[in-house]
């Protein structure tokens, strides 16, 4: 009797093309990533800023309608969001895929596609691991997981702290569902209808639901710009109340007055997702917000527009209140 | 007809318990992990270093046998070998879990060992992300990974760049498969022999083989300690001519002699595993392989073991060349 990996559903041959592959584009053979800390020179005591994130089910529903292009754009903003909104300048990323089997073009597509959303934002793709995993993961699927590391001055860290009472809200648009709630949304609508044109969203509805998690970087550099940023959330799973409440101090409240959800939210909710539910699973249309002095009002950079704002706590464990039209 | 996320297996009150018992760990309910860089300044030039791995289909086998507390040894000292073999000292880890269905208790134990492993090491726990994927992963299954950054003197770092013919090829012993070729013996071995005692492992094969991934830190800087290093490679998919190999310039062959295998290796070829396959999937009893000046010869810390010597090449294409028993 003869065994080989490959009678384990493991291709040697093919994680081999795979690791050369990747080696070509990250520009190292050898076991860790080098990243010259020069750029940190320019900083009195900087403080390095770090965050690992997955991209969910997002990416079943991508590899089901063969739309793989927009996932390295979905993990690597959502990395870059969640240390943005402290201030941070990224500077490095590293990949993680884990596959029930590996597919050589599948790997190559999202790997090119994760190199050019960290190129687009002159970030640095420091490592990858590609994994092979037959017996974890259901068959036609895989995982993408990222970790980023970036930098900030000690002094301009935000993290909510100065926030007080009289503070304005802001928010910018999110372009979807970004890359929370697939589990549920790929629980209510069947195969032939990701397909289907809709009108209101001017694409059809698998389009829509997978378009890539919109980078706030520049929107936040622009707005740090003003010198009267005093928090700043990254909305994705929990919701705007959920994560708006990581960075309000104790004593305070926000209330936020929720425009209208995008039509893409209301075709998601006549599913018959309860109402609860929608607030806490999705950022129904705002995927950053930003808590800043009043006296910016005049001044506001756009895309930003006014939400709320933040007042003395009426309940002492509630951070965030929010009015909606549901 | 009313849905919640629950219907589509995805339980958001366990997601938030799980959140808030790593926030307990990790020190911060923030989007980022801080991280201050004050170890930097004692570096003239700082390069940071830094690797992303998982631990493969271990994670299966580890939860089949409910022996998930060595699971954050691996991930970690995975990592941490992957850079410390550049000369690097690990500064700070991030830990990505993703399950088919978050159980708190698997959880708990996982992150509590990752935990305690990263503080043995002295190495911060920056962040983590924690997932339930119904759609992509299969029942009771999970998977692992981990991101690592740490810092090396530029003019201290190790890639191999040094090695000249003449050097002397020294292995440090590994505590088992560390965290390659489960999928493999997964498909060898039956569930009750894994519960089996082995005398010649002194555990039973499923102890043997959930050993936690040996962390070389402490070993490499005793070595690099004696100023006579010039490469470093940790062995793990791809075996010790696959790994050696990324380190060993052009024009070189490291000729290695190895001895034979431990037991654990021997019970796995014996189901029927051809030779080259065991080469090219295990690291054989040798977990980490340095290559160094021949001066060093009279004084190598122990438990460092000659293993072979570098020669000019014969053969353009082949870098490492075995002599092994088998």
């Amino acid at each position: 009797m003869s065994v080989r990996y490959s009678d384990a559903g493991v291709d040697l041959n093919i994680a081999e093309e795979v690791a050369a592959r990747i080696k070509e584009r990250v520009g190292t053979g050898l076991f860790g990533g080098f990243i010259p800390v020069s750029a940190l020179k320019a900083y009195d005591a900087p403080v390095l800023v770090s965050a690992i994130d997955g991209v969910g089910t997002k990416v079943r529903l991508a590899a089901k309608l063969g739309r793989l292009d927009g996932l390295g754009a979905d993990i690597v903003h959502h990395c870059v969001n969640d240390i943005a909104v402290h201030g941070a300048e990224p500077l490095f990323f590293l990949d993680y895929l884990a596959f029930h089997q590996l597919e050589l073009d599948v790997v190559d597509r999202i790997v090119a596609s994760i190199a050019s959303a960290c190129e687009a934002l002159g970030i640095r793709l420091a490592g990858g691991e590609t994994a092979e995993m037959p017996l974890v993961y259901t068959p036609d699927h895989f995982d993408l997981a990222g970790a980023i590391v970036g930098v900030v001055e000690e002094a301009g860290i935000v993290d909510g702290r100065s926030i007080r009472a009289g503070d304005v809200v802001l928010g910018l648009p999110s372009s979807g569902l970004h890359t929370n709630g697939f589990s549920l949304v790929q629980s209510l609508f069947s195969a032939p209808e990701y397909e289907r044109y809709e009108p209101s969203l001017e694409a059809t509805l698998g389009e829509a639901l997978l378009r890539p998690h919109r980078c706030y970087l520049g929107d936040i550099r622009k707005l740090l710009a003003t010198g009267s940023v005093h928090g700043l959330a990254h909305i994705t799973g929990g919701g705007i109340a959920g994560n708006l409440s990581r960075i309000i101090p104790a004593g305070l409240e926000a209330q936020v007055d929720l425009p209208t959800p995008p039509p893409l939210f209301e075709q998601v909710q006549a599913r018959g997702v309860e109402t609860d539910e929608m607030r806490r699973v999705f950022n129904l249309g705002i995927g950053l917000v930003a808590v800043c002095d009043p006296r910016m009002l005049a001044s506001i950079p756009t895309p930003f527009e006014p939400i709320g704002e933040v007042q003395p706590s009426v309940n002492t464990r509630r951070r965030v209140s929010i009015r909606d039209r549901w």
